[in-house]
């Protein structure tokens, strides 16, 4: 189901010269304060979100799962929505698989296809949460942490043969997150499970070509409820510590206790050199997994305030991230989510540009913390959609990316295409 | 898959010496502090906790599930294992059906097939969270809540069967638990919906006969994670006040947010004689539904205090409250974790019970902070096993029902009888 | 340290021209979107928010309390403060006192001193959370609630007695605060003390004059760190019920737990038609008494949000709303922290004002998520700082308050005059 | 206020024989599981806590401090009181000092003294959280954090100073908690004020004699309410590794966002070797600093469960631990306090003595989720009283401290003594 160029001209010719006087006013305002618009349009532009393979159908809960409709089927009918989103957004131009769900059967032939959404293949993921129907033992009670060493190495089995899927799809980097831990007091050694998980990280690590990075994800809790062996930052970062160079933790907002204050995490593994990747969400209580920026958009932003000040001071030489949504769409359209989605990251992006980092780091060295949140809160209250819209339709995407998906009835379409209860695999 | 009575008097009789003795030390000492040991017995042997028909499965996370095998694969082998909980530990004669999962089709053979289990039921519960496949109309977006009449009417329709079931069993109350809310700001006009839900219950209430009661639960969040139509004991008190005087507020320990004193709003909801009923659970996190007293056994054991005082100055009128288990299972043998659950509960209900009522009063008349504190650590930390052992006993249960469980290798004839890869009803 | 008029007119004078282009570039954008903008401006206009008279010094923490230096020494310099904001921002015409921090010697001329700053006097507060060096019996266990009668009476005096001089200076609406509550479980009975509260509470009640209300707040924690008498809305609202009509719920945005839905809460009270009044600040952990908008933004303006549509919509005829800022300023300028949260507030009210209402109802009727956001999104991203400043602007106002507070080294001549170490009365 | 040997065993003699039939039981039982009770008397007995110097008189919230009478007005009175508390329980034979509220004028002297009431003096801690009346710059704006160098310098040299106190007492070992950190987002730069903060803490550990320890304490919020330099584990065990191998990090129970397993990084700090210390409190919403035990006695006794397992099988040669109670006594009289609070440490201690640690191996290595939680709770349900007052008979203190405490009137005595309205030195 793909959107044709022309079709997004023709979107856009009708909003086009509302948008520039809206362009022209900001672009007047921008420069006036110094700022290089050209520059920012082109940081802009080149900020591009990984869709994860398993984004693009409904998402559910352990109450229930309600259908969207017209839920992709298989991994090409993944790869054109994602070739989709990124034909309408420009933003969305590489896809995450998940392993076993989205295993290609021909390689090439995934490629190619992908290469003709201008589609590339980001981190790959394994999946050890779950028992796959033709799996010898059980991941019930871990897989990298087990007690018992064979299911250690069925799960680091597991990883290897993803990274070789990866590698034949041009990906880079293993992400890794454990569901491993446990659900009562007892259950584990600490000490122990988390020994065992090193070695079996260690394995995996050491079997990655040598251009490859490895994101180890942390999380609080869920789906174990008493501990998770990775529980914080701080633990990920021992690993990652210990496994080597190209190990790296990845950051998902939605992995914290209440109150976490995410923006101070990222900006210590920044000066470690060991920020990984990011996992974007947004959520009110727990792993809420809900459409970006839409509960804490000012957080959102105080995030890549750290991001962009700390790249652009990168003492540390932290690589060039990895950014990828993982957020689940119970109720939305995954398609209008997920461009929503990429909507609040590009702002948040866009907002911590214009921060005047001159004017920041004196009234920081001066401690004077009133006119800090003024600087803030002047990019952060600066409405900079035109300079997203711009961006976006230069490089040949939608000025209303919602408007033309609708206006074009593209899920009536899908759902005609691939029916009204599928479920998209792995879901 | 029924234990015979004989089964555990000879379980029992291999550890009675060593109980005895135990028990008449324990006797001994709560005698001296003036307790009148026999009618603790009584009191604790009259505590009876419900079992929901959907916890005799396995449950399961948004990530998975894993069979525990041999699971009941309808209602008859689900009010059999119930009975056999009821066989061991004295204290489940109940149970609670969830509907539509778990219809019967002939009443009076399942009321005669539970009693000859020692069996009644409980309070029934309705669902509205999920879709049924042979359902006109979505629940998608909530259900007594909903924008669209026809939505609320066929969820007030589904209440109403389920009231007929109950009586058709004996049941004398309905739980209403909604997960009607909103994922995101915006999406629900938060007045509005509270109104309408009003209006359905209403309706719900007054099809009621005239001996039943009406339960309504609250839940800040899950499955909707921007809001809950009835978030908290405050709106579910609201609700409750407007349906009539046999509507009351049911509170679940899992269903509240981070660090709440729910011991005080079972006080409250009791000084206002509208404290309907329990749900049994422990959590760490969020509605974790782990086994009862796993996580957070003083602040069961304060919730029982507060019953226990409460009940006995009942100066409104509060009546009998329905008790019940509301917990997941999904790591755990289900029978054994319920058998945890039910002493966990059992043990808070003796501490409660022998705490100094008389020298507290006097400790808080007089603001003895030390005192007071004092008082129910000496309860609380007063090894209590033998009195509910001994309770158990005389009801004919087993001294230690998780070793004559696993002594008979029930769980393994489950799985011969059953199956390994069964699914219960409704999970 | 009165600024004139002039000064203010002088200042804007520099900014007039780059002001005027940025407001007629917005007020061509809303009023092409069908929005009244001179009727949101006045409505803008009409917003005033309450300041309290503790807010003009620093603040402190259980750790210690740095000076700002110039601070208020009594009442009159804390009214010729609020003056000068309200001066420079036109949105803060009345002052909220604190008893017996601010007992006025000559109320005749300390109104008629006020009424020359153009302030008025909001709600009044009681004090039982302290003991006064002159006081008979101690609040150490409780006032409103305490088991002596003594005390209980003592602390209903007060509050009379506050009452009393808040008629002397025209305020018609009483704030009751409470601390009371337990540091450890069984110091409290919880039923009997809040029994005993009711009971309080209706003395006062009955005790106002015809004309005034009665603000009860409630809080979860602090100082009390296990429970507090009047813990929650819920709790707040039954005390209110139980009082009268003119008893009324307020909300203290910081006096809830991690993750609330507050927004959800002032919807329910509002259709209740029993929300008082609000108390402005801002939190990340607990009652942090941050700035009003400097950690949750998009959360106030959701706030907002409800309270323009449930207020227009008002059924239940709630009256109008009591706005005052409740913060702690422990780093900032008192007075730049004050303007810093007044601009939020008003900030967020223009983004409520400027919701396309019409269009929010009908995605909601269609359950259509996606848009409901956009349409919250769109008002919530517009930069309406043109408008606000354009209200202040035509009130006699500064477009930038904090520049001409600076520019004029208030602080600095406040200093001068007051001297480094005073430490405002009350803190 | 000394008690004497002699008034402890007449107290004693009333209870002995009521006590040794209890503790003959319970040693019966313990000896039939298999368990070392001499062995177990012996550990208990030497495990001693820490009282800091602050810790003797009333705490205080931001909103007020209610006198208790009595309190200590100097260091020797503070070391009275400890002797006191040591006496009777036989657990606090130490003193951690605070500087500069506790700095002895004559060292021997002090010495001297306390070696009189059995008291040494365990770690240091250092204060840079408040000015004092005759400091150069101000820690307004951070301490070891500083943007300024000057200020940051005067921190490390008061640090020093700390450390040579310690030293002329016998000391080991410098605390140092930092309140550095920023009430508002933009307020620092996180990168540059945690390399600052190394840096500075680099100069204090090398100051350090060569058989000192360093710990680093950390804590997410307040008294800055956005973020604090030291948020959690991972930033001081970065901070510590980069120090040096006698820095470590310190756990405070009150430390910890919502749900924090704190057990879980206690297990893997000893798994690093850099568990340096604990501080001992309980809480239900914050940094409560409420009495030991009083609101989570279980997780008290999980961590005790990690600390006893994890010093057993100490492979990485984690050095003893130092234990400190750090909790504030705002209505409870801080001996009694504290007397509660080592008897709910003790009773932790000695319940993770005696799980059974084969069998829990046992259930660990074959995932019986069931048995493990059985296991723990069999220790955590015997009621270990008897045991407790065993090992503080024979060590010579009271089987009833508060009842002795009570019954010699010492605090009714200490008033007279002291005063009513005494506030101890630094409070």
């Amino acid at each position: 189901m793909a959107i044709k160029e022309q079709q997004i001209l023709d979107a856009n010719s009708e909003h086009l010269s509302g948008h520039s006087a809206e362009f022209q006013a900001l672009q007047h305002k921008l420069t006036n304060n110094g700022l290089p618009v050209e520059e920012l349009i082109e940081q802009i532009q080149a900020f591009q979100v990984a869709i994860p393979s398993w984004a693009l159908g409904a998402g559910g809960t352990r109450f229930g799962r309600f259908s969207i409709g017209g839920e992709p089927r298989n991994l090409e009918e993944k790869i054109s929505d994602v070739g989709l989103i990124h034909a309408l957004t420009q933003s969305a131009g590489s896809i995450s698989l998940h392993i076993p769900w989205d295993i290609p059967e021909n390689a090439a032939a995934t490629l190619a296809f992908a290469k003709s959404h201008g589609i590339v293949f980001d981190a790959v993921n394994s999946n050890t949460f779950q028992d796959q129907s033709d799996q010898a033992l059980s991941y019930k009670f871990g897989s990298l942490c087990h007690t018992d060493a064979d299911v250690r190495a069925q799960a680091v089995a597991h990883n290897k043969a993803v990274i070789d899927i990866g590698e034949s799809l041009g990906s880079k980097s293993l992400t890794v997150w454990l569901a491993d831990g446990s659900a009562f007091p007892g259950q584990l050694n600490f000490r122990e499970a988390l020994a065992r998980t090193l070695e079996s990280l260690k394995e995996i690590y050491n079997y990655m070509p040598s251009d490859w990075k490895l994101f180890i994800e942390y999380k609080p809790y869920e789906p174990n409820f008493y501990s998770t062996v990775i529980q914080d930052w701080g633990t990920s970062h021992l690993l990652a510590a210990e496994c080597g160079d190209r190990a790296y933790t990845l950051v998902d907002l939605g992995h914290h206790l209440p109150n976490t204050n995410i923006e101070q995490i990222v900006s210590t593994l920044i000066w470690r050199g060991k920020l990984g990747g990011f996992h974007f969400n947004d959520s009110k209580y727990g792993d809420d997994d809900l459409t970006v920026g839409s509960i804490k958009p000012y957080q959102l932003f105080l995030i890549f305030n750290e991001l962009v000040e700390g790249m652009k001071n990168n003492a540390s030489n932290n690589p060039p991230l990895a950014w990828m949504i993982d957020a689940s769409h119970n109720l939305k359209d995954p398609i209008e989510d997920l461009i929503q989605s990429l909507e609040a990251i590009r702002l948040a992006l866009a907002q911590a540009l214009v921060v005047d980092q001159v004017k920041l780091k004196q009234a920081r060295d001066q401690n004077d913390v009133t006119m800090a949140q003024e600087i803030l809160h002047d990019a952060y209250r600066t409405d900079l959609r035109p300079l997203i819209r711009e961006a976006r339709r230069r490089s040949g995407g939608a000025l209303h990316p919602i408007t033309v998906y609708r206006g074009h009835a593209i899920r009536e379409k899908l759902i005609e295409q691939r029916g009204l209860n599928t479920v998209a695999t792995g879901l």
